[in-house]
């Protein structure tokens, strides 16, 4: 089987190719991404850097790497930055989106391509909605979750029109060592080493009543390998925890672990323009069709994190 | 008051700029459109050629002029197209607008911008959702639907978001003297008009069944003009005629109008993937906010196209 991952450098894909060459030591992996692997990447089979906006590039990739299954990971995935470079962040995800899904249709029709997309997309959340399942309306609220609802749109239209094959997925917030400190649970552990170490004296965050539904990430690639193998094309899937934690709670889950009494201060520069009270999914749709549940518990996820900063040099 | 009318050179741009001279005849008119003017343009304050996928140069003119309206007419408006084109019509409706509204937000958030949208992001409408009111879901079905739909989700995020002034629209289909031949009733009245001259034996059509719902492009200024004026920051309306017609009844009512008993034939080049059976809007978000409705007959319309054509040298 040949993998070919976009984004592959990044978080998300370090864990996703473990998980392939543990299930499938024979895979080939091809990677895209935008810059080089960093010195602490798994061995792949090729790897292309480059920047997905550039069309030709790709379809040069993929007329000639021909693989079986495309995992669309590339995305500049931050909510926070699309408020700050709107139409940086939509062109670095629908357009590569499109621009790689144009190039399978043209040059490698039977590949199985994965999109990723996010809870996001769901938006504007009311209690009625919760806990949220793949019918519930989507209601974007940032230029990031447009440009992810766009995206799925763009691959339902592939599907319907041109007859590809893809599944897509909704993901909710994941979390694991290595995640970047732009992401707010990684933010806060960081925060928290940092202030075991004695090298800060508070904790700044945004708004910490928000609920969101966190997954260990290697339950997130689990749930990718799961799909490729046995979802169903045209659907889209959620994955998530099926519980949600408000960023107060996960903050004090925290403080447990580092064994410590933070002071807490609001940075305003960390609160959104517009923000989801609640995001919680339900999983039921993922779990009957191919048997995926949620198996690392958040407070040994949350562990993990910590620990990656408190081994980290900063 | 000055305007900026984007696309300002195409079928929909005359008909709004004669509307506007007319209702205010000391309105500044800026243009910006991919070609210039053609000869038998009505003249405007200025003309800014220019393709607006350049950021630098949209940015350059919105800093400059600071509009007090801005009407967003600019479109690959081809559903066919976006099948054949699928980036080139993405980039050519979503991120020409996007690039259009984050110009606004830095240099002249206070211009009023009117979204226009379309009636296919209704997508795939089943027999409870008719007629189609705002409310319904969208399940866009063409990579131009996908485009449009992206499109008014980012206004909605530029409204939350940064306080933007946006009005929508979902536009069903229009007609009118001048429209191009790529869209169906211009494309067979054409032929119809061929027809009658001797130039050709017979109608070349795609699925005939298809009931859509038409509106003079009259009519469809006059609702721009009237959302501009009192439209609700934000929302967004149907602008439509209520009432469905068929392909083959449209057919029916030309050949009434050439004279002639035509020959039918379906070209399946003219066939799409995938097609919705039925589009039909309620327009009674829009008559209850500003007052406005339909007022040119389908009759009256129809002949006006069919005169264009029989009137025009080819």
């Amino acid at each position: 089987m040949r993998y070919l991952i976009t984004g592959c450098f990044g978080f998300v894909g370090k864990y996703l190719v473990e998980a392939i060459q543990r299930a499938e030591p024979a895979a080939e992996i091809i990677a895209i991404d935008r810059a080089p692997a960093p010195a602490s990447f798994p061995a792949v089979t090729r790897a292309h850097v480059l920047d997905l906006l550039d069309l030709a590039l790709v379809s040069d990739v993929i007329s000639r790497e021909h693989p079986n299954r495309l995992v669309h990971l590339a995305s500049l995935s931050s909510v926070g930055r699309s408020w700050q470079e709107p139409i940086t962040s939509f062109t670095n995800n629908t357009n590569i989106f499109l621009n790689v899904l144009d190039c399978v249709r043209k040059h490698s029709p039977t590949t199985r391509v994965l999109s990723i997309g996010s809870s996001e997309q769901y938006g504007l959340v009311t209690e009625s909605d919760l806990p949220l399942r793949e019918t519930s309306p989507q209601r974007p609220l940032s230029p990031y979750a447009v440009a992810r609802v766009a995206q799925e749109h763009l691959g339902e239209v592939y599907v319907r029109g041109y007859g590809l094959d893809i599944v897509a997925t909704r993901s909710f917030n994941h979390l694991g060592a290595g995640q970047s400190s732009q992401f707010v649970i990684s933010a806060i552990a960081k925060q928290f080493a940092e202030l075991a170490r004695g090298q800060r004296d508070r904790i700044r965050v945004g708004t910490t009543s928000v609920i969101r539904d966190f997954l260990d990430v290697r339950d997130v690639v689990a749930a990718y390998l799961a799909l490729l193998a046995r979802g169903t094309t045209g659907e889209v899937y959620n994955i998530c925890n099926g519980r949600g934690l408000s960023i107060a709670e996960i903050i004090a889950m925290l403080a447990d672990i580092a064994k410590v009494t933070p002071v807490i201060e609001t940075d305003p520069e960390l609160v959104r323009p517009v923000e989801n009270a609640v995001v919680v999914g339900d999983h039921t749709k993922i779990t009957t069709a191919v048997g995926w549940q949620p198996t690392i518990a958040l407070e040994t996820a949350l562990r993990d994190v910590y620990d990656f900063w408190s081994r980290a040099s900063f």
